[in-house]
């Protein structure tokens, strides 16, 4: 292949095994890329290409081991690095330097992975945007509040970034800018280092361009090599819900398009798919989410709020005020509601294996003073199933569409097996 | 009351609140302690009374407000603080000052709570001991990892402290130092701040001496004031169920007789207690727990492990190994166990309000090269329902024994009111 920086993950790694392919050849093809496309794009908050390419050419030296052997990869700016500073989004914390590497961070990196920089995240993951475009079309979002990690890996920047997901962190950007966006079960992948929003709901979450790279990444992240789909995954036939949430009618028509066209293409291949009724307790779920991550939110930024308000954004003092609003009482009725909704998502994954439904509300809007809406991601967050987005439609400005697959808590191997398949029927459907 | 530090937190903030006492007469109640104690137990590894006194002094000069208004606090030392080293209990971070408050601390600090110092944890809140010694017997362990604040509220030199529990680090301590130990729902305290050792249990748990205490704090730190015991939580007649727990065997004769003499005297005071039949799968709850802990351990503290080595006890880097070796597979059995079990925990709350068990083995163990046995923690620590420990029985060596109260997950408020409930008529009978 000509175009380096458009291998797969799966397959450079094994190249590098193999001695057919150099760390440093790898690295320099994606700091070329980002030589031609950062400026534009603004993914990145903080870049150190050389740092990268050095590391790079001291995995040369060495008999490749690990799973991402030079394998350059964006760490979101809401991660702790040893050797980088990490700012949480926030001007509180320009010029921050931790003292450690995140677990995650650390993990990936003993694994061989070559961080080339920190990725721009929202204000402390919330709603103020960065200065990151879509890579699609520049003058829109890229989403958020993974939108540097969403915007790199859509570029080719990089191959894989992590992200983080609170409401729709990771599917909705990950939507808008056309990569595989993968938030697996709550809790997987370990958050020490990683600055708490609402620890009920934060998920370390990954983005790439397949779902093979994503769960390798993952794997690396979590020692969790199971996860990683093999030669029989893609004979899986798995079953498929239509799921079209509390929430169908604020799906654009593009975006409904996009999954009921996912659903004709899986039954055309031979797909089970069938439609399955809302819980009730589903229309209540949204608000739940909002009421524990606002209420969360307000403590776990309280010293910022208190402390340094004059640096924090309007927005974000605001959805600190209503997380101060958050009654008692309301916040015991949410984590009702979570948990009599928990009971009833375990019903649904007894009746199917996946779930399909919306991944944002339709394209990416225009303007980069917004991220976009999460309404297709708090039902997730709050329960804790895992999910990914598969990019393939694209919607009224050619920009790109995904769509949302769900798997059953902590079954993170089974879902991503049947991603994959269902990856490997879809594309297969989109090429005839 | 002549003695001001044996004053109840709970009516201490009334006296203030009234204005016949102030903040700096409190603290300086507990300074005086510390300067008699602290010598011999070592609860601190980081003090500064003068900031306390400081502290206090411009309190004085203010209307009260907060649920803590001039309260003495212990923070243990996992637990970040902006104006004092977070050590972490291991020689690697000697002197890190972190940036910010933790999020519980931040709270209890909004609520008036004045920051006495930083209590001494075991190294990175596992097994290996600080230099703490029990208060009601130096030669004595006060139990682990939640070490000095465990005896710095024993020893009366503050009436309130942080604690964290992964596996049993609230609970043990607790018990082998005579005071309330509060382990709340999992996540019902913010960890924000808190260094991570195993995510799926490390609890923010709170040390006092009288359920209300730990209550007032608890709410605090969680901005949940319904937790507080009210006039009517002491009408409450709770439901008991005696729960041996899979491991009766292992408590000595002096915690089971704590135990079934607990029971004994509530069925006196004409509170239904029955026996439980304890589940079979809460046989596999404490090796599913431990091997989700190693797990997990190996990967939070793996940067630590990895590029600090020689600062990491021969114990640490055991544990470590240990959590390297806990297979893909044992790990997903093991969360599946884990949620069998929580649901198998909703029928028992469904039977009674409380389960009544042993805290630990026993009173705390001679010798302060380790912190005694997590038998008794484990199972709730993975459960993540609602614990804690009420003193009153004491064993051979004439050190206290505890008896462990639990409740339902997420149902805080309904927990300690039967607790206090309880403790009241626990109290009333030993007087007699």
């Amino acid at each position: 292949m000509d175009k380096l920086h458009e291998l797969p993950v799966h397959e450079a790694v094994v190249q590098i095994s193999q001695g057919t392919l150099k760390p440093s050849q790898l690295v320099a093809a994606y700091v070329e890329q980002i030589a031609q496309l950062e400026p534009d794009v603004g993914a990145f908050v903080h870049l150190d290409v050389d740092a990268a390419l050095n590391k790079a050419r001291a995995l040369d030296t060495m008999a490749p081991t690990g799973l991402l052997c030079g394998v350059p990869i964006g760490v979101k700016d809401i991660i702790e690095t040893a050797d980088m500073p990490t700012g949480y989004g926030s001007p509180i914390y320009a010029h921050h330097q931790p003292a450690a590497d995140a677990a995650c961070v650390n993990e990936v990196r003993a694994n061989g992975a070559v961080v080339m920089g920190k990725t721009v995240s929202t204000e402390f993951a919330i709603f103020h945007p960065g200065k990151t475009a879509n890579p699609h079309h520049l003058a829109h979002t890229p989403g958020g509040s993974s939108s540097g990690s969403a915007a790199a890996v859509g570029a080719g920047m990089v191959p894989l970034a992590f992200g983080t997901q609170t409401a729709a962190s990771v599917f909705r950007p990950a939507s808008f800018c056309g990569v595989v966006g993968y938030k697996p079960s709550y809790g997987l992948i370990q958050r020490g280092g990683v600055k708490t929003l609402s620890e009920a709901f934060d998920t370390v979450g990954v983005m790439g361009r397949c779902v093979k790279d994503v769960a390798l990444f993952a794997a690396a992240a979590s020692r969790r090599h199971a996860l990683i789909p093999d030669a029989s995954s893609a004979d899986a036939k798995p079953t498929v819900g239509l799921f079209r949430t509390a929430h169908w009618d604020e799906a654009d028509e593009a975006s409904q398009a996009a999954v009921l066209g996912f659903a004709q293409r899986m039954s055309k291949c031979g797909v089970r798919v069938q439609e399955l009724v809302v819980p009730a307790v589903f229309g209540d779920l949204l608000q739940a989410q909002t009421d524990v991550m606002l209420a969360q939110a307000a403590i776990a930024l309280g010293y910022e709020c208190t402390h340094h308000a004059s640096k924090c954004s309007d927005k974000l003092l605001e959805v600190l005020e209503a997380g101060n609003a958050v009654s008692d009482q309301r916040l015991q009725e949410a984590v009702n509601t979570i948990s009599a909704a928990q009971a009833a998502a375990k019903d649904l994954f007894a009746q199917v294996d996946v779930l399909l439904s919306p991944a944002a509300p339709g394209e990416a809007p225009r303007g980069l003073q917004a991220t976009g809406d999460p309404v297709f991601g708090r039902s997730w967050s709050a329960l804790g199933t895992p999910g990914l987005t598969l990019p393939g439609a694209t919607g009224p400005n050619g920009l790109p569409i995904g769509v949302l697959l769900c798997g059953a808590l902590n079954q993170d191997r089974k879902f991503l097996a049947a991603a994959f398949a269902l990856e490997q029927s879809y594309k297969a459907s989109l090429d005839h």
